[in-house]
């Protein structure tokens, strides 16, 4: 018997999807075993890509979650509400879920992962994190036999697109947002992206799961590449960099306590020869770092209909899998038996602690400027040194109307030593302002 | 009740794999639900660097294979026999087989896979190409709702270590390998390494996975980097390209015939902005594309103990998963079923047809030398427009010892057309010899 899907919504990822499971040669077989037996969409009259038997399509979503027929609920609404409430009830009522929703499972994983362990149900979403990568299942299954110690992921395609193009065009961020928003590249309101909230979502998913606990989305530090400027792509590119944003998880020791993390978001020094240096464009990768498996890379299209219709259908195709294996005891013994592996289900159940930024030791890039005097690398050497704060290099670089432009590059420093060290400098006379802070992988 | 686990062999791999199952804090829960059971070596004397209970370790392999109390083999001798005759034998004692194997694999996949299905077993083989990469589960679970038209991959680490040092030094390849060999990154005979035999038994498995259908080694054309000169790295290096040992399986339509693969391993130009131009010493890169996902890769070190144990012991984690969803159905009704998940058996049975090599469509780069007197250039260029084979470049590079250099580089052309144009220019009085032909990306 087919299993019978129940599919949210029909915008790029749903027909991706659905045009996905309609022209089924040349790939699984078992996916000529699923049945798309309803559509739940917003208007009937809207012209459509994909076409379906006549009752298919239906404007009643609560109807189709709560059907009895289907096995499988393919959220592809987006957005919060009512994507949440719909995964919910699907849950409550037995059925397996398949989402690429990041922004709800990162604010409701909690809420949504404890039903579906109470009712055992599959909750997959490969589809929230680099788009078509297989990364979520090699998390779960393959690298779970590591212990991660950190995983750093480029995971936002808009941002690295306009990160990308500021440093082989030499352009400043404004120039290149308008022209992405122009391509589609970027949407109307860019926030989402280059404030780092997506790649906020996505990493939190990606460290619950590397990490085996919940993230709380408030514990992320999120910085943006606004305050990028070309200035600095300029400057990096001198000193054997590329900025990048980075989304991060890694776990720190702390006196103490057994496992905290560091989970963030911000523009990131990569040097260039390392593995993420040469990821551009709309391009995500995923790198993630363990024992004994040392450096492991995932990289591809973080977005698009078909990459993310790809990471949809692969999730629900896990779960057809796994159902069959079930139906046939199942039948074989005349009762329902719920057997859930537990390498498609989320294992966590806690929360992660998470480490002050205060306390996250890293490399820090600075720039200052400075009045045109004699002896001002020495004070601010000396405000550096007060503070515990060894640096690799502090370069005058050049000026900009009459003020010095002095670069510093620390060694791996505490973040909060660091940030008093600053303090102190912006008291010194001889200092004009601090117009870039960011920090080196 | 624990799983039981036989593993034959305990070398640098078995080794690895017990260590990481010895010490299991902070990995998946799961692997505390495994009882290393049986280890099977050569000589109980020799002294080892993991520890078991008394009665565990054995010579007697066979034993192993044909234990009731055990309910997985992991193969990890390597070499064809006897490993491939205690695999049959623990397949036909009804037991799952996780192997590291890729020589065996590769040629006798067809007889252990078909036992392997007909005793409704696993057989789990992560470990056999790229190291710790996971890249053999998704091709079978996340990737497979794709039509995968190529796989292309650096799938040996000492031929890739040794390109890079000869690009990186400008260094010849018999200083490189004599210098690998003093390092231990290439064996004393490196013959199935440096002439690509291993990466043929890496892409047989990649292919029959990406493509649904076995493959049969003789069929796969194999070429080494021994005749790769640092004088033609040069070249290329001006020309936009690196040169790499790539392994390529490409499905390639043939008139009348539904699938057609072409499958080889050859040094290739491959364009400095193509993503696996920039993997290098002994990493690994397998480059997946198809529809409509697009282009993934998946990176990481390509050998090693620690993350060829990876992959071992997360095959024998994804058994493990899916025996424990068994047994609760197996204790519940007293009665021994054999569920078999279809993501994690292999599902090919034929074979793929390949095409032969004349029939193959690719770019060729050709270093030829000749007497240096004019017209050379037009001559050349006459006979390979005799035999269709259209020029993207035709440059004089220089001159070695009173002979002119002469570089071609073509369009996309047929393999044999290229070959009949060069039959006829080796008849030409004006061409001395042509020390190069390289394929390009």
């Amino acid at each position: 018997m087919a299993v019978r899907l129940g599919i949210l919504g029909l915008g790029t990822v749903g027909t991706g999807a659905v045009q996905l499971l309609q022209d089924t040669v040349g790939r699984h077989p078992l996916l000529d075993e699923i049945e798309i037996y309803r559509v739940g969409v917003r208007s009937l009259d809207k012209p459509r890509a994909v076409q379906f038997a006549s009752g298919v399509v239906t404007t009643d979503l609560d109807a189709i979650v709560t059907d009895p027929e289907i096995d499988i609920v393919v959220e592809v609404i987006g957005g919060l509400e009512p994507a949440r409430s719909l995964m919910l009830k699907a849950i409550q009522a037995g059925k397996h879920v398949v989402t690429a929703n990041k922004a709800a499972i990162a604010r409701f994983g909690d809420e949504i992962f404890t039903n579906a362990n109470l009712a055992r149900v599959y909750v997959m979403l490969e589809a929230a994190v680099g788009g078509g990568i297989p990364v979520i299942q090699p998390l779960k299954q393959s690298l779970s036999v590591n212990r991660i110690h950190t995983v750093t992921g480029i995971v936002n395609g808009t941002t690295n697109y306009i990160l990308t193009r500021m440093t082989q065009e030499g352009s400043s961020f404004n120039d290149v947002l308008a022209d992405a928003q122009r391509l589609g590249y970027a949407e109307a309101d860019p926030t989402a992206d280059v404030d780092g909230l997506d790649a906020a979502d996505k990493i939190a998913i990606l460290a619950s799961l590397a990490f085996g606990g919940r993230i709380k989305l408030e514990d992320i530090y999120c910085e943006g590449i606004r305050s990028v400027s070309k200035t600095d792509i300029a400057y990096a590119e001198k000193l054997g960099f590329v900025i990048k944003l980075l989304a991060i998880a890694v776990q720190t020791p702390r006196r103490g306590v057994s496992t905290t993390l560091s989970v963030r978001v911000h523009p990131t020094l990569v040097p260039q020869t390392h593995p993420l240096a040469s990821i551009n464009n709309v391009n995500n990768a995923i790198l993630v770092e363990g024992e004994p498996i040392g450096q492991v890379m995932f990289f591809g299209p973080g977005a698009g209909a078909g990459a993310t219709a790809s990471a949809v259908v692969s999730d629900i195709l896990n779960i057809v899998a796994a159902l069959k294996t079930e139906k046939l005891s199942t039948q074989e013994h005349q009762s329902k038996i719920s057997l859930i592996n537990p390498l498609l289900a989320c294992r966590h159940q806690d929360y992660c602690q998470i480490v002050p930024n205060s306390e996250l030791v890293t490399k820090f890039y600075t720039r200052f400027l400075t009045k045109d005097q004699p002896g001002v690398i020495g004070k601010l050497g000396t405000c550096f040194g007060n503070h515990r704060v060894s640096l690799e290099s502090i370069v005058q670089t050049g000026f900009q109307a009459e003020l010095a432009e002095i670069v510093v590059v620390t060694h791996d420093v505490k973040e909060g030593d660091f940030r008093q060290a600053l303090r102190e400098i912006e008291t010194l006379a001889a200092v004009d302002s601090i117009p870039s802070l960011l920090r080196v992988l």
